[in-house]
């Protein structure tokens, strides 16, 4: 891997080196906006039409119901998704937020609720791969918030299913439909309801740059639908010392570096890291990996920068604002304050990324491309909205009302004083 | 107004009153992409030539310190301010939310921590009307949260200045930078940042159309920077019984409709409330109105909906998803629960509307044009994002792990599996 010291960068070469691989959001708009229209004006037909043409199956129906397919899978691995879901389930139940209620003044009674969003799409990459860890990500917190319609979009296999594993997860957690399609073609059928699938309100989970580029077009259009966040390639920063085991930063960085030749890894060293004992480590744990061509190319992208102390360690972090970040230094938790942007983060050599991956309890779908400087990852409250309310007494409003008939009339807006003048008039008169 | 019968109505009639005008998207962005593209190559000249030709104001330098600044306002407006900003001070503060701390499992630590957005820009809308309302929306949240740079954007009036109102506001909340701009330019000099106007990373604030498509076309784009939400025009949507007095229902569609012309006043008449005298205020009250010709635009696309009962007046509501709900009924929280799609609801007959646009302690940026079936109002963690953090032991590795390896396998990723495997096997050999 590329190696800088970070004092002997430029300004420059320092920013240049927080950037990630430049998107070419334009082109790939222009790519995805017809798949968009034919899906919103021909429905069902052009979702038929897209999986036969990207996924080679031809399919009679797009949807089926959870509750009429029938499962087998190995004990052994229900029991491990059965751990995880509840793992998952126990963190995002633990999210959920009580009504605030608070009197600002005496009379006048103000509430905060969090509400369902009633219809929600979750989208599961599939196709070649089986993610049954992305469906249990986006589906529990859909069924602890109270969702009513939950449709889960997946391309189909060679055979025109659903993986069992997701099936069981999507019976689990009460997903409603399952649409069997992938790509901008599902994004579109959710976004805009068909004949066989029902339109939602926000759209959840990771994607190719189809996936990503369709949910942002309809972010803005009329079909009027909200998303989790836009998403680019995966990615995690390492931040080891002196104390790290070279053999487990090899494997963290490795296994972030086998999603894809996009993915981005980067490890922060400080001062007494062993980095040719990682380098070694890096290049024998990767000649037997499955997926290594993969690996060794985001390798090729990927780069270490050598800092003096933590603290520059954490700020490069903090300025880098990396989806994934891995602490691996002694007394990891001592800096857990000074993480002021990061999606997920992983303290100390016992914690691997892939434990997040799958079954912590913490949400995997997360901000990458510098966007966890404003986005969270998915949680409980992605899938709500709060609700304010207020009510005010006879005395809160004779309390209050004089304040707001002068703000209103300070901004012009008689209407506004009238409708508290109309009701102090009639109070003042009792 | 124009009134309909819940029960007469077609399905079809029923769903054309529940959507909005229509908005051209396409035309606006249009309009608006050359404006973002000129502030983007030229900056601070570009904000400059816009401001004149646009607010036809010539300014040497469109951003100002508030620290810099006097202001001059009369005691009885500092202290009608005062009361506002405490309450809306008061009610977000409520909002914080403390760090979640959890074992899932022994040795399984999960945390999810709110961290502040750094950089944030506040829109407040201006020119011929003065709103310190929504200076105070959102700079008392973006207070709370804790960004570090503030930027509050508004055009600036005939002198060139920012109104005291406003400066009053900022330097009590400790805006850091005033961008005297407003328009799609304001939101691109926020956006991608120029030689004086630092760049942030979420635009939040209400605006007319144009404001809008800027922040919808921006957050889509390399600025990458995130909005609160999508905004249409202001609407509200009131709910009376035979109990309610129509004065007060007349005095609050009016508040709503003199926003503008294409504000929406939508009234849902329970049986036993008095239209005719309903209709008699309406006329009455609207005569007396400085802005009696934006109201009466504003009340000629509006209508009323008579209904049978409280449950029928609750579901069209949920299905309309108003910005704003008066429940103007007896026993008004009764309905409380049943409530799902609203911006803010205001409860009883004491209960304006206008008191929670400016003193309540609500927010007054609330999700209009149906979006309240996806969308919060600006609430505090409007202004934080979260961040999850897992801490294992030995312990809880030890307990973990073999689920994590085999939902890898499953998955097919072996570095994954392997970040565990390695783990695990210096634990049994110790």
């Amino acid at each position: 891997m590329k190696t800088y010291s970070l004092n002997a960068l430029t300004d420059q070469q320092k920013t240049s080196l927080l950037q990630r691989p430049k998107m070419d959001f334009v082109s790939i708009f222009n790519t995805v906006q017809p798949i968009i229209d034919d899906v919103e004006s021909q429905g069902d037909a052009a979702v038929k039409a897209f999986t036969k043409r990207f996924d080679n199956v031809e399919l009679d129906s797009i949807t089926v119901r959870p509750s009429d397919l029938e499962v087998s899978l190995s004990d052994e691995l229900k029991s491990a998704i059965d751990v995880a879901f509840e793992n998952i389930q126990k963190f995002h139940e633990a999210q959920t937020q009580p009504i605030l209620e608070l009197e600002t003044m005496p009379g006048v009674r103000c509430r905060k609720v969090m509400k369902p969003i009633e219809r929600v799409g979750l989208y599961v990459p599939g196709g070649t791969a089986i993610l049954p860890s992305t469906a249990m990500m986006l589906s529990i917190p859909a069924m602890i918030a109270g969702c009513k319609t939950v449709v889960l979009a997946t391309p189909p296999n060679a055979e025109g299913k659903v993986p069992d594993e997701v099936v069981y997860i999507a019976q689990k957690a009460g997903v409603t439909d399952i649409l069997l399609a992938g790509g901008a073609q599902a994004i579109a059928a959710m976004a805009f309801g068909t004949e066989t699938v029902p339109k939602v309100d926000k759209i959840f989970g990771p994607g190719n740059q189809y996936v990503t580029a369709a949910k942002m077009i309809l972010q803005n259009s009329e079909a009027q639908i909200a998303i989790d966040m836009p998403a680019g390639p995966s990615e995690v920063l390492v931040i080891a010392d002196e104390d790290a085991n070279p053999a487990y930063v090899a494997a963290d960085l490795l296994s972030q570096a086998e999603h894809g030749a996009d993915s981005q890894v980067v490890l922060v060293s400080i001062s007494g890291f062993d980095l040719v004992a990682l380098n070694q480590e890096l290049a024998s744990q990767l000649s037997q990996l499955p997926r290594k061509e993969l690996a060794a190319k985001a390798l090729e992208n990927s780069f270490i920068i050598e800092v003096d102390s933590i603290d520059e360690a954490i700020q490069y972090s903090n300025e880098y604002a990396p989806e994934h970040l891995i602490i691996n230094i002694k007394d990891a938790e001592s800096v857990l304050d000074d993480i002021t942007n990061a999606g997920s983060v992983f303290f100390g050599e016992f914690t691997p990324e892939s434990i997040g991956d799958y079954a912590s309890g913490t949400n995997h779908t997360l901000p990458t491309y510098g966007y966890a400087r404003m986005y969270s990852g998915v949680n409980l409250s992605s899938f709500q909205k709060s609700i304010t309310m207020q009510t005010l007494t006879a005395e809160g409003l004779k309390a209050l009302g004089p304040t707001v008939e002068k703000l209103a009339a300070a901004e012009g807006l008689d209407a506004h004083k009238n409708a508290v003048t109309l009701r102090l008039r009639d109070l003042e008169n009792e």
